[in-house]
């Protein structure tokens, strides 16, 4: 027995050993979010340094409400853990109903964090009960599926979010301590070189089984122009070069709106980098050090992005254009599930294999398109409050693809659309140039 | 003799009869100009009441400036008028030097109406002369013909923007004496029929003779998923509809930044429509008057259109979709030029032509389309300070198409890409929905 | 036949020669008004520069406006000139009803210039022709002179509102052509000496005949202690002292609000001061040209007032010790009156007159007092709308006394009291030490 | 052996007695505030719900910096806990260095809870040491003591922050539970009477013996007029009457700024008050509950304060009168550490001694007075970095007077000048008339 997931052409098996799968999958990931939290003192679970970032407290509490609100919360026997939750816990869904004001998420001391994680092992244990009971339906299964894909990205975000929260900090403050080996500074990036890609008919977007998000959907046909495009990512020493060229002050070099950041917010550097005694610093997860110059770049705005590749020469591909690349290729690189496993720092890693012709399209840091996000053809959010996930967001945003090394290796795939207001910094996101 | 135009595929021809040409068009737009402020007081010309409106006697005095800068200012022989105004009067040409800041152009009294007029008549006399002289080179007259598309964009502004400055004005004073005949208000628009496009390779962009923007080019193929396009736009009373349905009340139908927009804004009507003892009055430049529900709907933002169109089940068309339908069609409608000479009201007209099977393509109301404005595949800004055109906006707008009834009938074409942010609503925007 | 005005102890005279003396009275000031503006074109009287300015146009129409709503409105056969100035020109006085937005004075085109000036005849007819009438009664005349009073407030606010319309644009234009003598610039002022009062007690406040506002009332004893007051005011010169020495850098000068504005505005020098190739210039009513050293400091606000007066070791005069100290001095010095009706520039004038122990305590400038604006014991406002005069504006501001070369001369008296908040820098204000 | 500390005429002992009884009260006022914090989690102790509140944690390592700062930093034996301290909780001592910005306080999570109160046992034992040994100065133990009411005031700023913390969760956490006695609910206030003050020279202001804060100095003579003072503070029964009477709808009673606030803030009533199904309820540290008529209105503005006076025709006392009436009277009231010793609500309690003639001038609510605060005659702020305790905020605040039940009982005083900005509500506020 199987069924159309309607956020995607997904395949949802019911059978037991499915069912086994979703379960397993669900205690998985659950358990991620605690470890990102482990290394965090309640105060830090606590903050939020600016509206775009969230308590990573409120990120634990908030996925849990969205597995009480969608899947549990229409059963008859299932009793509310907190009624009040359902207000302080929506992020945006109107259709739920009012939501606790974003800016605020900060000012909230209540639920605290040993209360936040009752209230998951409360929730965890009914979603639990339910997968073993006799009664689940395809439907809930889709809900299942969407829910955890939906706690992967808070998962992203607790990570971003408290890099952020960290960094705000005069004494910055140690995520993980660093386990890196004592050459992994010294390592080169390999040369950038281009690939070529001809004119043509291409189709892109999601089909077949396996989850993707609605805005994936339709896959349609498109015509590529034909261009060229890097075969790895613009690295920090790179883009010193455009800094000391003027870059952060030349107008001519930016978009109307990005200069106007540029003044408004004082940009002189990506976020995240320090100026200490004429050295040039980076704060990372694993605390600040030295910058590494054939490290990629991260941390940059839109913005600074298209600045850099029109100083450069160049511009950003398309995310049709990145995806017509992708499609081919294997979906591995640096992932955080997996740096985390190992206890490695949440950071980029050089780009140095010498036998791939491009590298790092997935994991360790998103790149910035020249796509503005829009639906696809034909695109149709899924219904009900669920809908109310992707195409809102529809405007003012550009489309970053790949994934990075706070994104978790079973996430991501070569349709997926992420999408930033262009202004954001605080994403791992960077530069892969074209042509 | 002939040579390209950076600024598009353009022949400029340097013949005597192509120069008197030139010269007779230069006289006939600049008089123009002068003809839209002619009904205006000074102390009207001087007003600006929100920060995208610019005082009148400041577009008068720009696009004089425009010439100056770019045409008159490197000839060894010109005195420059004033060499404040350098300052004064750039609007946003950082490779020209600062700009006296946009929000405060209604601070300045001085050079009053008087001076300005004066000033644009210093530089009409030298472009002239510049124009009668044997050393017509083809880049002059591609300055002036970029100079008079230039002023052509402001004139239309100059009628946007006096029609907000009046608005604004709890005397709502009248611009236009209206001279509506009397059966006017009712003619019947033609119904709703759907125009239906098949799949395919389609090409878009500029290519040839005549001026175009730089954004228009360069023509390239595109591919166009099959789909419907309306034959005429929304009117007020289908509008109407939509706000007697909940619209403004709905945060399901909006995008999320436009929900923001209508709760910050409190908006619940298009803009310039005033309820009085429950009849729906509309301000227009020829005065306050009863709202016709039969014409077509126009001062919404691209927010209150996507809303509409999401209401009404259907989609707005992209750029692409809307130039395929318009390339077969003659530039034919309702523009300001022809209105302004008739006396007759700059106001879209109801749409009643009962032969047509699309209706209003060009002409009386830009119409909002769901493309995001981006270059085109291989799209190159002009060079030095005439590049700061339009390249420098690609972010955060969405683009319209056709022209308006403020627009000058010999300003639009096919492939004219206009662009505006998604909450402005102050030009005559109107919805066509697609599907 | 007299009779007391609420605002005050004010005996009013009804007999037909004091009704003719308000006629005449009422002319004249009616008439400066008009004075005031002659020099200006139709948009220099349309602007509005800060929302503390109103544009000149308004002056001239509220002003008005003042006459129409208080004496005339109630007359039965009084034909208002247009019912939605009553809207339009109400300032804040909220028992008239709702008021046009403040800080959008400078966005309204109509009336304009020449209706206004239509509007002001409209009324003066009609006053004048109620002050010919056999019905004058005690309380029109007392409204009358309020409202000249009134007026004459205005006056000078036309002149401070209009100086900073005319340094905010960087043409620096001209209100009044300079008639300066050619050794006005070499006058020398009067050494610096000190006037010891006693401590004691002291009766302040207005009492007997004579018009007074009702923040001047009741007299009142109070407790002096023994102090001394500077004979003359800061100077230009002096005050650059202050500049040298990191006046502007250094915190513990500052009360904590006033740093805060010194950080936010980026003050480092009086208001119209102006540097140009390291030579210090000031903008002033006759132009800009180079400062006078000798000549009395003016346009600091109560901020820099106290830090001065802190980095002198002195500090500034309670309005109670300024009070005691004029209440034995003939109103004399330097107004605006005087000044126009010689054309000379309304501007502060060196205080160089060695015969006097005490100069420069009426006209001239504005003097900061220590005195937040507080009710005086036993305070009653006047009842109604005109109540709203004073006492509602008893909070976060302090007290300045004396009168400006901007006041009319026979506007001031010991007793007045004028206020303005402590940032406040665009009134003819300066500094006079006390210790 | 004797001194004179700079802030006030207080002689400080240095014989062994006089530095037991230092110690003694050092460990006292020390424990003090962290019993204040022992009900509050973590993440409690990191809140800052607007600008005005500090974080709980924040308020326990700034008084711990006082004394690090002011009296450990210069002995040469002492090792700084951590150097960042110094800018992270310096609050607004400019002459010790720049300052964490005070809006940021509650982004902080590390020093958390635990380090925090590692921080304050290094600190102690290094206070307690020094004044163990020989070579106790009287300057140390100025500071000692200066340290002491420091930290008082900032334990009254934990109450009123922390309520402030959980009101604005919409939980409504519980800070005290409430040990209320059945009846305390039905108590009843006494009767309103006047006490008349005849006019004459008084004295007020601090002289003698005994700690005083510097802006108390120095004691001088001032001339009451004759007037009559409430018996009692205003209810919240008579406050309601207010506004039922439309209080929070009519300008007429309003000051322009406050009514300003009123429409900004959209004020409906005193912070704290909630309307639930028709009922009052209140916001307490002991939790929501239903409003009692007969306790004190407290949590108002001074603008609500002023406007209520007006309405019942009277007005607020000076801080002159005020103090005058208070001399007289023994230092007795509802305060902080009486009220957490015995477990009972840190609340204003019902006025109800009837063998009282005047009642609640010490403690139960701070009463706002007619006063802006200013600096009395003669007065002289402490030299150096203490200097920057009181002086540099007379400007735009008013003064309150009497402390209130989150005030220490041996802190206040008839001559202690506290002193808000008039919108301040926050704070434990309340009305006494005047007449």
């Amino acid at each position: 027995m199987s069924s159309k997931l309607a956020t995607g052409d997904v395949s949802v098996q019911t059978n037991q050993a499915a069912i086994a799968n979703f379960r397993e999958k669900y205690r998985r990931t659950r358990r991620f979010s605690e470890r990102i939290a482990e290394p965090l003192s309640a105060e830090d679970c606590a903050m939020q340094t600016m509206p775009d970032v969230s308590p990573t407290r409120w990120h634990l509490a908030h996925t849990t409400w969205f597995f009480e609100t969608f899947l549990l919360k229409d059963s008859p026997s299932y009793q509310s853990y907190d009624s009040s939750f359902e207000y302080l816990f929506n992020s945006y869904y109107n259709a739920v109903g009012e939501q606790f004001p974003r800016n605020r998420r900060g000012q909230l001391s209540r639920p605290g964090l040993a209360e936040t994680m009752e209230y998951r092992r409360h929730v965890d244990q009914h979603v639990l009960a339910l997968l073993e009971g006799d009664e689940v339906r395809p439907d809930m299964l889709r809900v299942v599926e969407l829910g955890l894909n939906h706690e992967q990205q808070h998962q992203e975000l607790m990570l971003t979010d408290i890099k952020h929260v960290l960094f705000c900090n005069p004494l910055y403050p140690v995520y993980q301590e660093s386990h890196s080996s004592p050459g992994e500074a010294d390592v080169r990036c390999t040369p950038l070189t281009w690939e070529t890609m001809p004119e043509g008919i291409s189709e892109i977007g999601h089909a077949g089984d396996g989850f993707a998000f609605d805005n994936e959907s339709p896959r349609h046909k498109t015509f590529l122009q034909a261009h060229s495009i890097a075969s790895r990512c613009v690295t920090n020493g790179e883009y010193l070069e455009f800094m000391r060229d003027g870059g952060y002050q030349r107008p001519d070099l930016w978009l109307s709106l990005g200069w106007n950041q540029v003044q408004l917010q004082t940009w002189q550097h990506p976020l995240y980098w320090i100026s200490r005694d004429d050295v040039w610093m980076e704060f990372t997860l694993a605390g600040l050090r030295e910058l590494r110059l054939d490290e990629p770049l991260c941390h940059v705005s839109y913005f600074e992005a298209d600045a850099y590749a029109r100083w450069s020469g160049n511009r950003l591909p398309t995310e049709l254009e990145w995806e017509a690349l992708a499609a081919g290729q294997a979906v591995d690189g640096v992932f955080a599930d997996k740096l985390l496993e190992n206890d490695l720092p949440v950071h980029p890693q050089t780009e140095n294999k010498r036998d791939e012709r491009v590298s790092g399209m997935f994991g360790n840091l998103w790149e910035w398109t020249a796509s503005q996000y829009s639906p696809y053809p034909g695109f149709a959010a899924a219904g009900g409050a669920l809908g109310e996930y992707n195409g809102k967001f529809m405007c003012n945003q550009f489309v970053l693809r790949g994934g990075s090394c706070a994104t978790s290796s079973d996430h991501i795939r070569p349709t997926y659309r992420n999408f930033f207001p262009p202004e954001s910094r605080w994403q791992f996101s960077g530069i892969r140039l074209a042509n």
